[in-house]
């Protein structure tokens, strides 16, 4: 399916209706999905370096979600309906997390993505994340 | 199994080694497992009053991570392998969150539980996790 | 949500619309959602007595699927759209399967439910499941 | 990984260990893991032509089985500890399935991996499932 937003359009999207995600921009809008970055801050960090599971998550809902708006447009009522995420490796200190969205499905009620996380520079993901979205009935 | 871990070595557990799961706490040590919640926050809410899947997330997996610990003793090197959450209802504004979690297996290598999660005082469950626990080798 | 097909409308509705599913038979419906069972036959073995995993998933997807229809009525065309299992235990040699269904929600679109799954008399659970199931648009 | 088993181990691996997965065959091992084809014979089928849900899931879950056998040789006790499937599209009457496996860890304890499974010759995929085994300690 062909993209009806750009990295900018995604961008003003995103500082316009999610102001918590900060941290989180827009790559590259790609053919299988979106590529989408995190800025790794204090508060996404555990013991001994790690970036805490929740942040992760942060980042799938959202590279996942902006991949969905790419392609069916501004619809902010989107909402996750299930998301499954195997954490498979520990990430590296002190670099971003880049996560590469592949979309699968999308359909009139339901839209499926899965990403690869990974530490930037890094050849093996840290986790693999899959979500389903529940998409509005169109009005 | 038996708990060899009680509310208050979970509190001291917690206050120690997760500094940042801040506004969660565990409520009662269950047969089945525990019963843990988190008070929200502001960085907690979406636009709408509704609480962030992260957040969520992050309730999910701290109850669970403590109910493992609460049967076999502050292992901190416990690691999240697998996460699934289904969000089933929109969590009602202004209220702690509650997360019931049960034990289902807790082997050598592999810990799973499932918790559901409310909105305090409401019938109906806002979201279901199931969880995998790595549990590092005995030394 | 009060059941609205009792365990002999389930196996009517069972014997004309699933032939394949011999072996699987509804139990009792529950307050929570629904207890089925299924004759272990030999093609659900494999090697050492072990019961196979689409046996397993076979009887998950079966057993939610009735347990929604308790509530909604016969209808025929609400798919899976997702499954989680965790398999925990080898399930006992020579025994049937017990599946104990929990409806979690019923909506418009959507149900989801999960179910523990025992070798019958057992105490732990061989298996955990939970699955989404797409309702079609009322006509 | 290198792979330390050809399709042809592989075949020979399947017919002995798993007589009842007649019917996969593996297509070829790939440098991201391996492609396993089902032949769908008439106790696949659901009324309406449609393909059954857990002969989609014997389909994945062999075909990450031999993915991972692929590179870490024949260890006929590895199990799958979680499976997660989501089912997208309606798959077509009267031909193959193909499963496209891609590995995404293999540690010591764990292997993970995920497959895109799709009706042969149509580009979008029916099913995407992702695979947890356990793999058992070295002896």
């Amino acid at each position: 399916l062909d993209a009806v937003m750009s990295e900018d359009d995604l961008a003003d999207f995103l500082a316009r209706e999610f102001p918590e995600a900060r941290g989180i921009s827009v790559e590259r809008v790609t053919e299988a999905g979106l590529v989408a970055r995190m800025a790794v801050g204090e508060g996404d960090l555990r013991p001994g370096g790690t970036i805490s599971g929740p942040s992760i998550f942060a980042l799938a809902d959202v590279a996942v979600y902006l991949a969905v708006l790419s392609r069916i447009g501004p619809v902010a009522l989107a909402v996750t309906t299930n998301a499954t995420i195997d954490f498979m490796r520990k990430p590296a200190a002190g670099v971003d997390l880049r996560a590469e969205v592949r979309l699968l499905k999308l359909g009139r009620q339901l839209a499926v993505a899965d990403a690869l996380i990974y530490s930037d520079g890094q050849p093996d993901p840290v986790a693999r994340a899959s979500m389903t979205f529940a998409i509005p009935p169109a009005r």
